[in-house]
């Protein structure tokens, strides 16, 4: 009864006064959001005590799931030796560790890092630094950045203006004569009859014609994730990445590597650039499971190559005034540390790559639902994308709710996902075991035919 | 042997790894910053073991003072129920409670709060927000900016667009056509012979006169700390605030008052907007002392009134499409509403309101000292402001380091001082005795004495 009136008082509370990310003003105040209870592993509980297995794993970021003493305990010491130091003058022996150890696990000669309270102040660093780049070496035109159609890249407002996502650029001042985006580089939107390799082709041409266009003399950064994620997790056809960085090379364009999501074990390794994809960019972003999500941070990571051309005797007096009363934070540092420490003694990287195919096979299953239109991913992050167009001539109204509507009915079989307009997303915790990814692709199948079953009442004819 | 051994570790990790923000470039690798090994009450420990009072406690932000048990058991707690959750379409109790609790102490009608990761994600929000308004009741013009000389708002593009420091605009892209800047606010810069009510009159009319010029349909919103912080601790002339307060109000422009700095008893209120200067702003951003410093957390609150205007009826389908995967972190809004329950049960504020005019008092005098030029402040944050111009004609190269000067002789004093050019700020844990605040300006006075006989014996001239 207590418990009850408790819960009715959050929800209360949660409706009134928090503004939550991407609200739906009309209907603020009236969310009624799930309150999350308590938390163990790949679960969460929600308030009726109903356990979920955590589809998204958090918002991408939940590598080592939840319930870690030894990380409570860790972060708890560190919040009674140095809770807090100002990190323009002085510092601390975990912030500095951490950034010794991110510029250790970093590919190539990204040795400076640069760090941050989440992954949209880590993009917001980075571009940033290009245009402190290009102005300490005198190329103050340097600085149009190329970024691409589904890139997500955060949220504050020099972020968004590089993000490609229509949908989150409604009601915002967002258009920016110095940004470009680049076509859609989903294999599976290809015109029909054109090759993976023709697609390629097309794509890496893409960007070389763009920055033709512009002039290269005026192209200071092209930003790419590796794999782009709230965009729909759209993996790039082979070599393509590869490809775009050697002609960022060619024409002196640094290379933004967002690896908000992919760093730190998503694809099995601490960072997707080098060792999936073979490129070793300029900058390196990365945020979410550096974490594991237990506290907020973010870094940008620097090639010497690059820190090298506006340092030392190249500065020409510059200081970087740019920086956060949060950055290095102490506490969240530890909690790197300790995170990055899991991953390492319990051998999670290795688990990925060895689980990561077998996620796929099993989601590739689902293609055989009629409403199933396309299954993509790696490693531990994938994406089933639902549409009833081949039945439904009104198609839009319903494939805009279809994730929702699939999401309602896994929350009742014990699963959580990540609903994108006609798209559901998952990426759970990476200590997910092979019979929980056949409990979550079993409910995730029940959950998209029990929609499509309502989708046939609704239209009064049987789809399949 | 072995302590010495890490430490040298640490330095080499920090000089080499860690780029700190506003590092001066030229000598990236080689800052050498002090290494805090511990933190208790109102002193940090230097890795030599010397005990330092915090002058600026932490960076503007240590309220409760450092080593509360009671702060680490409730995040270790929070870690182990809900460590994390997705805020897009989850919440959980002291997120949503944190919400609540800041509508309540917040004025006037400031209800709905958008949590963040720290000051410049708050008013990198804020800003957002005018966009988003403006455009959802269609007036997509209504979008310049007013801010002030001297002001500082933070560090993403956005933020760094809307402050008026010169130092922090160097090598960086910072102009905008939307943004403009009144003059300096600083009465102590006002022309001889000019009175300060005088002076008060035609900082009032440098608003309305800005509005007039632009336009009021062009002018979404005007920015301002009630206390100029990093800008030099500018306190403004009586009813200045409220004045431009009102000529917001009669032309339609949104108020935004930054209390990153002045917010959570800095000023021996929970917010200083109405208690303090009689004004109830559109949007208030805050952040460092909302959680005493403990875990990176910031918040933007708008007000009833505005948030009714884009809600609801009259959203137009809109979405407020901008947030953070880390808005409202369980953990970081556990910290939040500890410090709050920690200020309320031990009467800091009232404290602060207590103690505040006995520190100004104090700081006063060191006017005595002839280097001392300017002192100022209000409640608990102060700043000595110190020049050598009376005496050496090469004044300017003195003055630029005369702060970091003092500071090296403070460190000895056992006092740690935040050095900006020639001016030492204060903003010490709210914690702070009477006796303590004693110690601090003794070990100050004497600071700037030593920093002044320095300069004499460089010289060969007496100063006094």
């Amino acid at each position: 009864m207590k418990a009850l009136k408790n819960l009715e008082q959050i929800r209360k509370q949660d409706n009134e006064s928090w503004l939550h990310p991407w609200e739906s003003m009309a209907d603020a105040g009236g969310a009624n959001r799930t309150v999350v209870q308590r938390a163990e592993g790949i679960h969460v509980y929600d308030e009726k005590g109903n356990r979920l297995i955590d589809g998204p794993g958090g918002m991408w970021c939940m590598q080592i799931g939840y319930g870690r003493q030894e990380m409570a305990d860790a972060i708890a010491q560190q919040i009674m030796q140095v809770p807090y130091m100002n990190p323009f003058s002085l510092t601390s022996e975990p912030s500095a560790r951490l950034a010794a150890r991110l510029a250790e696990l970093a590919p190539g000669d990204l040795n400076h890092v640069f760090l941050t309270t989440g992954g949209s102040t880590a993009v917001d660093t980075a571009l940033r630094f290009v245009h402190f780049y290009n102005n300490v070496k005198g190329r103050p035109n340097k600085k149009h950045i190329i970024s691409r159609a589904s890139a997500y890249h955060g949220s504050t407002y020099l972020c968004s203006l590089v993000t490609g996502k229509d949908r989150d650029r409604n009601w915002f001042d967002i258009g920016s004569p110095t940004v470009h985006f680049l076509p859609s580089v989903n294999p599976s939107r290809r015109p029909a009859g054109m090759s993976i390799e023709a697609f390629a082709d097309e794509k890496v041409r893409d960007l070389e014609q763009k920055i033709l266009e512009l002039g290269a003399e005026n192209v200071g950064a092209f930003i790419a994730e590796p794999i782009q994620s709230s965009g729909g997790v759209i993996v790039p056809p082979n070599g393509y990445l590869r490809r775009c960085w050697e002609i960022c090379r060619k024409y002196d364009v640094l290379y933004i590597s967002d690896e908000v999501v992919t760093g730190f074990g998503r694809l099995g390794h601490w960072f997707a650039s080098k060792e999936v994809f073979g490129i070793e960019p300029d900058l390196i972003t990365c945020a979410k499971g550096l974490t594991s999500g237990y506290l907020p941070l973010g870094a940008c990571l620097i090639s010497d190559r690059v820190f090298a051309e506006v340092s030392g005797s190249r500065a020409r007096g510059a200081t970087f005034g740019h920086g956060f009363t949060y950055s290095g934070h102490p506490v969240c540092s530890v909690a790197a540390l300790k995170s990055i420490e899991i991953i390492e003694r319990e051998g999670i990287l290795g688990h990925v790559r060895e689980l990561g195919p077998y996620f796929q096979a099993r989601l590739q299953e689902l293609r055989d639902i009629p409403i199933v239109f396309d299954v993509r991913g790696m490693g531990l992050v994938g994406c089933v994308e639902c549409s009833v167009k081949s039945i439904a001539q009104d198609s839009l109204a319903f494939d805009s709710d279809l994730g929702a509507r699939i999401d309602r009915h896994c929350h009742e079989l014990g699963l959580m996902v990540r609903p994108i307009v006609n798209q559901c997303v998952f990426s759970p915790p990476l200590v997910i075991t092979k019979q929980e990814i056949d409990q979550m692709v079993d409910a995730l199948r029940e959950g998209i035919v029990r929609t499509m079953h309502d989708i046939e009442q609704e239209l009064g004819i049987p789809i399949a």
